[in-house]
């Protein structure tokens, strides 16, 4: 293929991007490729949701049937392919047969995931007729444009780029900004590297979810599109492991998960919701929940106003058991509540850091146990509800 | 007593509300008492937060060693009582003591409760000194003053009034804007009779107050210091409970429960979630309350978006298995979406309905089961971002 291989992403993988014509604006990326010459191990977890995007049936199926090994991720932002039936999985298929047949794969070899409108068909043959091009030495080439083409809402592609001690890459490219809009779906996040994965690829790929995406909220709904997708195009796969890959997938994971929630619809700001002194970890990602979807949370961070008040009790009636008594809340550096008692002397800092910084750590010790969690979200400010309010009238 | 019986109130049961000086504002009544001649009895539900105001502890005891007899209710807003330690149940004694003195009655027949800001000391004195006007022939008297003494950031009084078919009555007077404000906290319902309750009292509340309270979500935050009281002033309560009682109080306490939606921050909107077809009542009360508090599907509401998708998907992450192939979704009497697909030739009307009536009704059949639940919610505006995020700043 005349692609050119990209310096921004792990060797042996190759990215393109193409206007197909899904969306309607000017200059606007909606196809993108990710491609490698062989075929390579890759593992993806979907959304938990009952409403599943076309795609979600029709990658699970691939895996399956290719032993989990992926020649191209084919990527169309603008629509979701998703409540269109039996019709919409066919669509899918159609797609990856025909990609499969232009670089000379097995179809179940090509994944083809979708974002955007929910409930219309997909244009298909405007995606068809696009491949070639997209193919070609024409198309636009890179990680960037890649990112570029798999946006909807987004404000800003988002990549991250680290390297392992052994020189070995990780690229994870993401796309959301709500959790859901069922007119514009989906989160992703593509892990791309050219370490081998190891034996368990999709137990890797679930530890690192667990810490990264799952730990993220922006108005906490779930599209039904949802997909993450790791994928290794070392040659060597039967090299052991290295044992630095899950930290930095995780360290690129969390990056990307960041960016997301500070591309939040209306976001101002960033929150780092921290949970100390949980029973376990799995308590301290409930309770950072609860937190972080608290629309009284959202608008305080919103207004700048060091509310202890509703930190504290959003972690009240998060089901984990501890003694508010003994809880602390910490706003940046400064404790606002302890031993049961405000502590309106710090309040001043707190609501500096709220004013000056763009990223907010707002902090509760549950006094409860050993285990901590981060959680991100961000502010929930009237700009998100006029996005969502306005967005299909 | 020199307070008179009030028409609006069931017999034996007498209002008074006055202002102490708890809230700021001019002619803002802050201080509001139920009583009878003789302590009857009552039965109370609480916040299931781990954070509680103080009310709520001494509440449980006095009912407790009371027998579940009750004498007076008082009732301040403007400060909560609540984060302020052993020193802020002290206070709710106090304050107790001090009235049951005055009436003659022993201290634990007396219920104090409190709604307001959190983290502040309750100004005891101010309560105190003005006891005596609030039970004397000065004071404002009636259902409709106590009702306005109780309000923090509501905007109307609640009031509903019924007539039991043997001429008993049921009035119910609730207060609640945002399901929680920990500056300015709390939902209060009181369902007042002159019928008797029969043997258990809690129960009858237990099995009113989840079909009504709790199917009510403004923004999905719990308080401190949620309180449902029960409370008969029938003499002869021997007397076998009317069959009738429990229908009429789950009819007054869904009244009120709507009325507090109506009233939701910065709502213009009030919303049934209507869930049928599920496998029990309480997964379409799950369903429900995941419709009902998703951002997404609120805003859509405040656009006046017939957004079939937003429902459908905030459904399918409920936890609640059903085959979205099978789901119907309809707004008002228009069926937006049906047998897997969106039905857009039906959005018009539905359209229609969320731009004309006040009142909107979103409706899922699930096709899962026999099973069905009605919840309560408001839309979500740029107004209740601005109300929550400028609060206290």
């Amino acid at each position: 293929m005349p692609m050119p291989n990209e310096d921004d992403l792990p060797s042996g993988l190759r990215a393109a991007a193409v206007q197909c014509g899904i969306r309607a604006r000017k200059n606007c990326l909606d196809l993108g490729l990710l491609v490698t010459d062989e075929a390579r191990p890759a593992a993806a977890i979907y959304t938990k949701s009952l409403l599943l995007g076309a795609h979600v049936s029709v990658c699970r199926d691939h895996l399956s049937r290719s032993g989990g090994l992926v020649r191209a991720v084919l990527v169309n932002s603008g629509n979701a392919n998703c409540s269109t039936g039996t019709a919409g999985i066919e669509d899918n298929r159609r797609v990856c047969a025909a990609l499969a047949e232009l670089i000379g794969c097995p179809p179940e070899q090509v994944l083809f995931l979708s974002t955007g409108v929910i409930g219309e068909r997909l244009p298909v043959d405007r995606v068809m007729d696009a491949l070639p091009l997209l193919t070609s030495a024409d198309a636009q080439h890179g990680g960037h444009a890649f990112a570029q083409s798999i946006l909807t809402t987004d404000l800003v592609p988002k990549i991250v780029r680290r390297e392992l001690p052994g020189g070995s890459q990780v690229v994870g490219i993401a796309k959301g900004s709500g959790m859901i809009h069922p007119n514009m779906a989906t989160m992703f996040g593509f892990l791309l590297t050219d370490a081998p994965l190891g034996n368990e690829p999709l137990k890797l790929l679930r530890q690192v979810n667990d810490r990264s995406f799952q730990r993220l909220t922006v108005d906490g709904d779930t599209s039904p599109n949802d997909t993450v997708l790791l994928w290794s195009t070392a040659a060597d796969q039967g090299a052991p492991r290295d044992p630095q890959l899950a930290v930095v997938l995780e360290d690129v994971a969390e990056r990307l998960a960041r960016k997301i929630a500070v591309d939040g619809e209306g976001a101002t700001r960033l929150v780092t919701v921290r949970v100390m002194g949980a029973p376990d970890e799995e308590a301290a990602v409930v309770v950072g929940r609860t937190i972080a979807t608290s629309p009284l949370t959202k608008t305080a961070v919103h207004g700048r106003d060091p509310n202890w008040g509703r930190i504290l009790a959003a972690a009240a009636r998060s089901g984990v058991a501890f003694d508010p008594a003994q809880a602390r809340v910490t706003i940046g550096r400064a404790e606002v509540y302890a031993k049961g008692r405000p502590q309106p002397e710090n309040e001043g800092e707190a609501h500096r850091h709220m004013l000056e910084d763009k990223e907010i750590l707002l902090a509760i010790d549950l006094a409860a146990g050993p285990a901590e969690a981060d959680v991100w979200t961000c502010d929930l400010s009237a700009d998100y509800v006029r996005i969502n309010a306005d967005y299909r009238t």
